[in-house]
């Protein structure tokens, strides 16, 4: 146990944080995951893995089983259930992301068409649920009740929080509360069940196993405040998605919460139109941007985003220091340095 | 074990079967099945029970859940444990329904505007996502993992014929063969899955096991190709659902397949423009209807689902006549004999 405070910032002078150690640390682990997810989107129904393959090679970061991979070196554990476990969080999380692009009419992920223009509305529906439920058979072969109880809460959890993000859509009034509350199940719980099956499997204490969680959780809160920053200041080819996206789906995100409610009546005005779809051309989207800088709701959404960065960083404070540890903390620093 | 032969046709002058003895044997059970669904469907996001409920409680016949309950009753189960996984078969059932609403963009329901009207594409295919995933919740809490292989097994082949029926619409040329697998998949596996559980949960050998299996698989057959004949013989109050909605949809059911395969060169052009979606007036429909009079298709149908209706009386054959079995071979008959 080590219980030194861990630092977020990087002294200046230091390189930019990246996700090299992490990505080093979970190579070979991920190469593994790979092959069982290539094996796993497998089916006699040709458009199946087409469709999946089409988002699954589409570059994404495999963020979530990486958290699984490097997890597992943090803890010690020296066998290979994990590799099924982080393609069963990674099928999870490609299944979401296909229902999401069906529920938002998305036309771009990752730099490409998204699944549901290509291959339309149903098919995507469906090869979601088969992605859902492979997810279920890979955990059901691992055999622990204790990964699929984690793992199960996770996904009624996102799914929560996918109609409470849909409920608040064009809501003016949606509070910073209830925008944290929102994004900590419709993101942040994988995250966390990501990263706590890693000490499921190892067998750790609660404590460990609490800890992992809390890593995982304050990650994915900060991981989607910047990308809610990262969508009213970038352009598009950072995130391989449209910038202003959020704001013409009339997405409440932290930026606009922050700027609803420290604009004047004026501003409230425009923000209420934008939010109800009447204001979307791009001369809207520079207004927005404008109001966005003038009261620094970018730099405050980044700075929620670096306090629950540090808090996920604390959190690793009871795993002794390490390649893994220092990963994991770079990888925090990384996701809150994105977009600059 | 009796190995006498179950006759599935009642002899002359007896009444039509009915699902009465089944409802009769499951009733108490189902109160205790309902009240899980009840409680398990709510959420913290007042849409999710709102949209689950108008479902839910939109006067389905749960015929799923009560052949788990049927069958805990044939094996002669004394505790529990199978209410939570009849409700966790229910809920599979529902979130396949809502997302098939959408996948079909399906109006009706039950009788009822399907919930993708009343609510919206996006909110039916969240909360399909949040059934599926509670579901699992409910499974995990039983901790019976040979359970929870057969019934992620099965979504995950639902998934894959809803896939395939999907890549068979409006193609004229899908043969019988393939339209069986088809049905295998999307509507027999959950009813084989349903029964099957049964057995496991009271400890059944793998004979019983297997049987039970093989009574669902070949119930659903023979219950969806029996809903295939009634889409053109029947009036829309009695299936809840317009009369030609298949038709419409340019769905390949085995009425048109056989009509298509016993028509004459002018007989198929008309059906290959019915399934490409060039067809589907009231008359366009009329004219569908007399061909497969013409050709007997409907009788054929009907006779189809007749022989896997008594293959799935046969499978029960290794168990002891009682009550439990005599309802469960008049759902049989029951369900063949529906829209007559």
């Amino acid at each position: 146990m080590s219980a030194e405070i861990i630092p977020l910032r990087q002294p200046d002078g230091e390189s930019a944080p990246t996700l090299d150690p992490m990505l080093a640390l979970t190579a070979s682990g991920m190469n593994a995951v790979n092959a069982v997810i290539l094996d796993r989107m497998q089916s006699e129904i040709p458009l199946i893995p087409r469709l999946a393959g089409h988002l699954i090679a589409g570059g994404g970061k495999r963020l979530r089983p990486m958290l699984t991979l490097a997890a597992v070196e943090l803890v010690g554990y020296q066998g290979n259930r994990h590799h099924k476990l982080a393609a069963a969080v990674e099928f999870i999380h490609t299944a979401t992301l296909l229902h999401d692009d069906v529920v938002d009419g998305s036309e771009m992920r990752r730099g490409k068409a998204a699944a549901n223009i290509i291959f339309g509305n149903p098919a995507t529906v469906l090869v979601g649920d088969f992605l859902f439920s492979r997810s279920f058979e890979l955990m059901t072969e691992d055999g622990s009740l204790k990964v699929l109880k984690i793992l199960s809460g996770a996904s009624a959890v996102i799914a929560e929080g996918e109609v409470a993000q849909l409920s608040a859509q064009r809501r003016i009034e949606t509070s910073e509360e209830r925008y944290l509350h929102i994004i900590g199940a419709k993101t942040a719980a994988l995250f966390a069940a990501a990263s706590r099956i890693a000490a499921v499997v190892a067998e750790c204490d609660d404590a460990e196993e609490r800890a992992l969680d809390d890593y995982g959780r304050n990650l994915g809160i900060a991981f989607q405040l910047v990308d809610d920053a990262i969508d009213y200041d970038s352009d598009a080819a950072k995130m391989g998605k449209d910038r202003g996206d959020d704001f013409r789906e009339g997405k409440m995100t932290l930026p606009v919460i922050l700027a609803y409610s420290r604009g004047n009546e004026e501003e409230r005005e425009f923000w209420r139109g934008a939010i109800l779809g009447h204001r979307s051309s791009d001369s809207d989207l520079d207004h927005a941007v404008s109001l966005i800088a003038k009261h620094d709701c970018l730099i405050d959404t980044r700075e929620r985003a670096r306090h629950f960065a540090q808090r996920a960083a604390d959190a690793l404070a009871i795993f002794p220091d390490g390649q893994a540890r220092r990963a994991m903390i770079e990888a925090v620093q990384f996701a809150v340095s994105r977009g600059y």
